[in-house]
């Protein structure tokens, strides 16, 4: 057998969630981690210990490997074009994962070929700021331009006080900061594409997306209540922005949809939480999808196997045994799919998720929900 | 976390494919293999190398895990009745894994409580031979009690000739013997069940299963045109003898369907090829039912997600590399769910399947069919 060597560069729940396909598919992962007790660790045989900021070790784990991808954006770029020029497939390469790792790139990029976006300005003065302000009024927002992830680095500010109080703390932090309008949205959506090396690419079903506390908390497969015009539209925005970018692999784009408008809000070259329905309500998962393609294989379908699939975060909280609750939340649902991660529990942390497929969205939810709250221990009944 | 340690024996295909179903269900698998090339062994971190014929192995091995089971029947009994004394949950036990191991002991039991079988007979010397062949006539069927597996210690002899020289050939090798009628059966069916150590059951759709060379080769679930009656009475064979065998964990009760009679040719106490069609075509997979029921953990709901989902096994012929093919296959048929169990290539072996689910049978079959001729280099279009 001369199955491929895939490496994946970080240890989360996306790379171990990347495990399952590739035992179907007879692949083999090589994961870089820098604790053996990472969520991915712990079910993949191939693991490296070291750090993504040092090159010794990015460069050592990718010398194992055929093809490069990666868990998480964090891995410095420069290891990425050198590791690249070397002859190894970083997929998605360092000028697309560039976009996804500093979002004045992407904000300037995507305005450049016309993607919708909320109005944004780079900050580097406090002038810079008020005239932003001036013209976008408060609230707004205030970004970081890199570093930011699950709501981190992005501050709403109310008035001029904050917003001269927060830029000057970003700017203690170091980096670069970038404004946004803030968009009043009535929901979240996400359109998630995968596109391989050689161009093909397929469109998953436009996904209704929740937040709490800027971490993603509850997805509906396919969105409801959105015009089929409006989906292929959100669709046809994340492909051109595969294509444009070169994106290789999993590419999520969060939209905002303010009822007449969708503006793009963020982007991930990797699968995402608000894929995670598919690996229970999608013919094709996003790791399945992200697997075949950077390793330039012919995509599987992205089609929805069910009416309606609801996914549901866990969300950790004080319960420290998450299994002890397995017994009441399968007894009362055998149609629930369960999915933890073998994280440590941290309060917010994500630490699991539950999906469920069926006909009934309102059905769905009482049960993701339910199910959700009792093994995180909200509910005890 | 307090994830349950499941060590599993022996480190074939079944054990590779409980690890898609422990990751999600973040359970941590450990297996006993004899070389850490096995397919298994590939995609679980814990392996312990070891025979499951030495009891130091298996005691140490099992010493590390909270509920020990299985990828296969070999494991003598006494290490696992030991086992159990001393406080191991063995599931399913050796009470009723030997009912797996001995075909003799099989057809007693079923016969003590009405399960319909062929007509047997224990064969002790070749008067015996002489007496059963009168009875049922030429051909007949002849069998190890022990050891067979995949059509291997079956023999069909059509002479009293034949049949004396088979029957001193097992002599030599040692074991009992046992003689059945030669069923003329119009196709096999086979049932699986999930049964958990309290008692909960839940029965798979009834399949038919197509052997080439005793081995099977082709799965369509659930199976086509069986009255419902009939279904049900197969399904309630299999549900019957996983309580009076106290069966835990996944039952398989392979069936021969003659069109007036459904008989009981043989059983397996595990995951089986019949059910891999589960992992792409049912609400639970017999993987994750596996692990649920030996869990003593609510079972999941075995439902089809589609009308029709046909299996069809990848035997090994010629070609060394799987995966080369996977670009035209993924190509032509992006629903296509394609499984390799990362084994060395030898004709005839099980190397992987592929399942693909939908509607009509025809088309289904048609497509699983290509990509299994295709993947195995039978067809080169």
């Amino acid at each position: 057998m001369s199955a491929p060597r895939i490496g994946v560069i970080g240890g989360g729940q996306l790379a171990r969630m990347m495990q399952p396909a590739a035992v179907n598919l007879g692949i083999e992962l090589s994961v870089l981690v820098q604790s053996p007790n990472e969520s991915a660790a712990q079910v993949i045989p191939n693991v490296m210990l070291g750090s993504h900021h040092e090159w010794s070790d990015v460069a050592k784990f990718a010398s194992q490997c055929d093809v490069l991808t990666f868990d998480h954006e964090h891995v410095p770029l420069d290891f990425l074009v050198k590791l690249q020029e070397s002859g190894i497939a970083v997929r998605p390469g360092p000028h697309a994962l560039k976009f996804a790792q500093d979002k004045l790139e992407m904000r300037k990029k995507l305005s450049s070929i016309d993607i919708p976006c909320p109005t944004w300005q780079e900050i580097q003065s406090e002038s810079d700021l008020q005239s932003f302000a001036q013209y976008v009024g408060y609230p707004l927002v205030l970004k970081t331009a890199k570093g930011g992830y699950d709501g981190k680095g992005v501050w709403v500010v109310d008035s001029e006080l904050e917003a001269k109080n927060v830029f000057s703390e970003i700017l203690t932090l170091g980096g670069k900061v970038l404004a946004e309008q803030l968009v009043s949205f009535t929901r979240e959506l996400s359109a998630q594409v995968a596109r391989s090396p050689h161009g093909q690419c397929v469109a998953y079903p436009i996904v209704q997306s929740t937040q709490t506390n800027g971490i993603c908390h509850e997805v509906i497969s396919p969105c409801p209540d959105l015009a089929e015009d409006r989906a292929i539209y959100a669709q046809e925005i994340a492909l051109r922005i595969a294509k444009e970018l070169d994106v290789v692999g999993m590419l999520a784009v969060e939209l905002f949809d303010t009822g007449s408008e969708i503006l793009v809000n963020e982007l991930a070259m990797r699968p995402h939480n608000s894929g995670h329905w598919s690996m229970d309500g999608a013919l094709t998962s996003q790791f399945e999808n992200h697997l075949r393609a950077i390793l330039d294989w012919p995509l599987g379908s992205p089609a929805n196997t069910s009416k309606v699939t609801v996914m549901v975060n866990l969300l950790g909280k004080d319960v420290g045994n998450l299994h002890s609750a397995f017994r009441h939340v399968m007894a009362r649902d055998p149609e629930l799919k369960i999915h933890l991660y073998g994280k440590e529990i941290k309060p917010g942390r994500k630490i699991g998720h539950v999906n469920v497929s069926g006909d009934n969205i309102e059905d769905l939810l009482a049960r993701a929900w339910h199910a959700a709250d009792y093994i995180t221990g909200v509910i005890d009944e």
